[in-house]
């Protein structure tokens, strides 16, 4: 951070300034101009804010210079962090695609949803077994029955398997059938969840809050790779905004912002961001297009069934559909599917 | 909710949206006017959304008539739930006054406070010993030992302690220690928590999330009130827009809407809404003014030192001073504080 | 504005900045620390941003110091504007209440709320004879008649009126018969309209647009100020979020926020905020609480036959009603209305 | 519009909405149920809104049916509307490509630029000679001079030209050089503009306010449908959310949600959007893919030096890596650049 004197600040508004510093365990670093001094601190673990700084007397302003997170920062750590799902890898040249129903609802629903997705060529299957949902009274999921439903599938689809947790106490369990933990968006700022979740030793897949800046969405990753998770999957899938037309507002922007700003890979969820089946295509490419690591879609062996989210869930024949379009851009920006 | 079909909807259009509501466990209730047929639907505690109706064939709109919530709505529970805190009641003629630090630092810094609030006329005590941070390098708070300091605190200045649960496994501690336990923004989604927090018997102070809607607020409240917690006060504490001149953007809307359509006791945080000590008072007093309940504010005896919320946090004297001018602007609209 | 420079920038580097700044007819400082060197702008009339300098080599970063806005500041222009409606002067110790119709509809319309309003309280009549809506199937308003029937109504009544103006071609026009000049929240970074309005020598009531920052509406309020009209009385109306409890999310920490960037008069349009008569009152209690100079308040004499904005307009009694609670808090934050 | 009467709703609830309809001119119709009774409501050219009605005794919920602009609306127009721009046609195998600088400021830039964009494959030519800009004292253009210069770069290069007006004094004029007018974010609510421009005769670039929904933004089209100008190219630029990493949040979502509401052409402004031109590639690659008819690119021979907009910029070689890497993902979606 860099504080920036007024012309004219005191010498006691000088030293108010470097005395706050030094009691917040930091360094503060004179550096008087002919007509201005400027204070630069070097903050090392210690997160200290501008804010607690702008309105002290004879300062003009306090600029944060390095960015809040740093294991997560390509400046410090410039090579793409590859993670498997399987036998495929997320990297440079490729664009995975995790796939399934919102919940697993029955054994039939996810081996046969499974089956299709595997057929169309995803890599990974999602399915949800504990639901986050608005209202306690719809449906919540079928916990670890329903984990071991996934798990099953997976298995005999042989596809590594994704799903979301979202209680501390149950994540040794879900680990034991989950090969990636995923942190929904209404947990991305349960930092008790990330870091415990950190400790497990397997892949996380992030997703971005409904009011996550990128910033903060970096910062949440920070929990993870600070508590010792380097395998970190970050996923855009819409923040909230005035738009009705959709259920969230996809940031597609945040992929390259994302990709400049951190090595981890960048996902996209176009189910959620979209809301509606029929724009989950054109969304999908888009991510392809700019830049995206991968997307993770919602399929549904028949959406108008489905327990949860089946407005926005394709069918297993638009799923495949869908498969072959983002092979084809993906191509073009120089990914294989 | 109500389905309405299409004029000239077919039968097999219609009967399509009879056996979906069937199979989701509600009752349809069919009524055929001369043009239009309108499908009434009992969802009993079924939630089902319009969502999953809207574009079926012969569809012309589905429209939840019923709000999603129950218990918190007036509608079912007309009169207001009136809520102890410690001798002070939360009550259509009252106004409460929740102070104290972000975060406990010290056994000498809260002690200091409650002394402090309590002689300007405070109710009840906050204080953080977990610390919800954005970054894991940030202050994280001092975990049982600060909730010691301040139970102590709160006894010596006879004041009942508020305070943040975070992690499903601390819960029974907490509750220990705490009058209220204090559901944080960030946590108004994390449906576990809210569900085990409700079986403990304590009222639950909830706080709004950046980006939830009124809405939202009122269904997380029913996961409490339907896990058992019927005492539940909801708090405005600002959304998260694009306006940055403040911390966060105090939606004092929400206030009236709130107290229409709940029977739920309505508070305002105007120090996580301002995030400028400036800018408190205004709108605590416009808090008072708009119907508001009480409020929570941020004290601390020196807020330049504080390890959290400097910057928002009130001084001594500035905090008797607006509980000098609360005091008055809620006699105008009828209520001690 | 200043540049901060990264340790180690090249003299190279340095240059590149001073002749980029020196380019935009600006003039640098040079000012060189032992380990950073810092360049100051001095920019004049001139508007040069941040971003343009902030990507350059060696550049750490680039913070403008001053205020975009210079004439509307409170920095440069420390007392309070007074300004004049009729016989009633805004200033630091009144409460200014402007009420009307959304429309004029008739003459007996706008004459009998004239006479109801102003035997209430009100200070101005408002009332709208072009109207920007957002349909063009919509009412658009009776034109130069309406004017005529809304000066009639407040000569009568003895009220100066406050119309809107969305056309550059009708400012002479509306100018002959309005006392203040409205700009609408759609038209306030209409610039070529803030030009010509300036030049008229009347009063303008400029409000918010729906996605403005304060900052935007102070650079607008600036666009009249440097134009030539002094008396500028700025209107928070809501901004748009995702909220959709009401029509807009009034903003009321801008209230304090502007008052303490600004000398000019802050009014507050809880009607447009709210969108339902229900919430006006504790919003318009909210604005008088957090220190605004005045409201706007719709009136109509049949809210439910009016031809715009009728679910947020109040009733002749209830608006006596709100003049009566407006009193009373205003006394407290020391204003009489 | 429907109207859903409560169970139960007396006779002269019923009554009291039927009046109210017919007094805004429209038809009620009347259809009992037997439990329930619904009015429908035929509002021909009259834009009558739900929240009228919702709150009226006895009425459960108003329902718009049809969507608020016909025009515009995909239904009442199925086939798409294919707009020239010189010897090129927007139309559903085509993705047009506007480029040039985002103010033209002198005679040489405007004609290098025109050159550059030409060879590179756009096929027109932007360029501001009137600039709505934040701060007055910011460069507002050089006017009908600036026109000249875009004129003659234009023909000289063989491209139809793009620009702005902001003035309704100045339509004539402006229109005398452009080929197509500009209606920029801030004016997409200036409906006397609108209503002006639609009268010209010539094609109409209309850009998505910075707080429009998709619907507001079908609303302004339909002013300037209605007001006789058949070939309006809609352009999503970014709407204003709460993330600072990019200028403008661009909303890709709603190239797929405008393509399924209207038949006129969807543009997308990655330049806008994105503020930096790190960003603008994955945008308007993202634009492609999703299924857009084309993009607005800012393009200058020295981004650096550039009077507006210079950091979201592209160089002559880095549009021309743009222009390629377009060709091959509109290629995908089956479209020719």
């Amino acid at each position: 951070m860099i504080i920036v004197m007024r012309y004219g600040a005191s010498e006691e508004d000088i030293l108010r300034v470097i005395e706050q510093v030094e009691r917040s365990g930091c360094e503060a670093h004179l550096d008087r101009g002919v007509e201005r001094t400027i204070i630069g601190v070097r903050s090392g673990r210690h997160d200290l804010s501008p804010e607690s700084f702008q309105r002290l007397p004879g300062v003009a302003d306090a600029v944060r210079i390095l960015k809040p997170y740093k294991l997560a920062s390509r400046e410090f750590h410039p090579s793409f962090t590859r993670i498997g799902l399987g036998r495929f890898e997320i990297n440079e040249a490729s664009f995975g695609v995790i796939a399934g129903p919102c919940s697993v609802e029955s054994r039939e629903q996810i081996t046969e949803t499974a089956k299709a997705v595997k057929a169309a060529g995803a890599h990974a299957l999602r399915g949800g077994a504990f639901k986050p949902r608005s209202s306690p009274y719809a449906f919540q999921g079928f916990g670890e029955e329903g984990l071991k439903w996934l798990l099953c599938a997976g298995q005999e689809a042989e596809l590594p398997v994704v799903t979301e947790v979202m209680h501390p106490g149950n994540i040794e369990m879900v680990a034991r059938y989950a090969d990636v933990l995923q942190i929904g968006a209404r947990n991305m700022q349960n930092y008790d969840l990330l870091k415990e979740v950190a400790s497990v030793g397997k892949p996380v897949f992030l997703k971005r809050g409904m009011a996550a800046r990128v910033e903060d969405l970096l910062l949440s990753a920070e929990y993870l790779l600070d508590g010792g998770c380097g395998q970190v999957i970050l996923c855009e899938r819409g923040i909230r905004t005035f738009e009705t037309a959709t259920r969230n507002t996809m940031d597609i922007a945040a992929v390259p912002v994302l990709k400049k700003l951190t090595h981890l890979p960048v996902f996209v969820d176009p189910s959620h961001a979209a809301g509606y089946s029929d724009y989950v295509m054109p969304l999908a490419l888009a991510a392809a297009a700019a830049g995206a690591d991968g997307i993770m879609v919602e399929v549904h062996p028949n959406p108008a069934e489905a327990r949860s989210d089946g407005p926005q869930s394709l069918t297993f024949p638009s799923f495949a559909e869908l498969m072959e379009s983002c092979r084809r851009v993906a191509q073009v920006v120089g990914r294989q599917v």
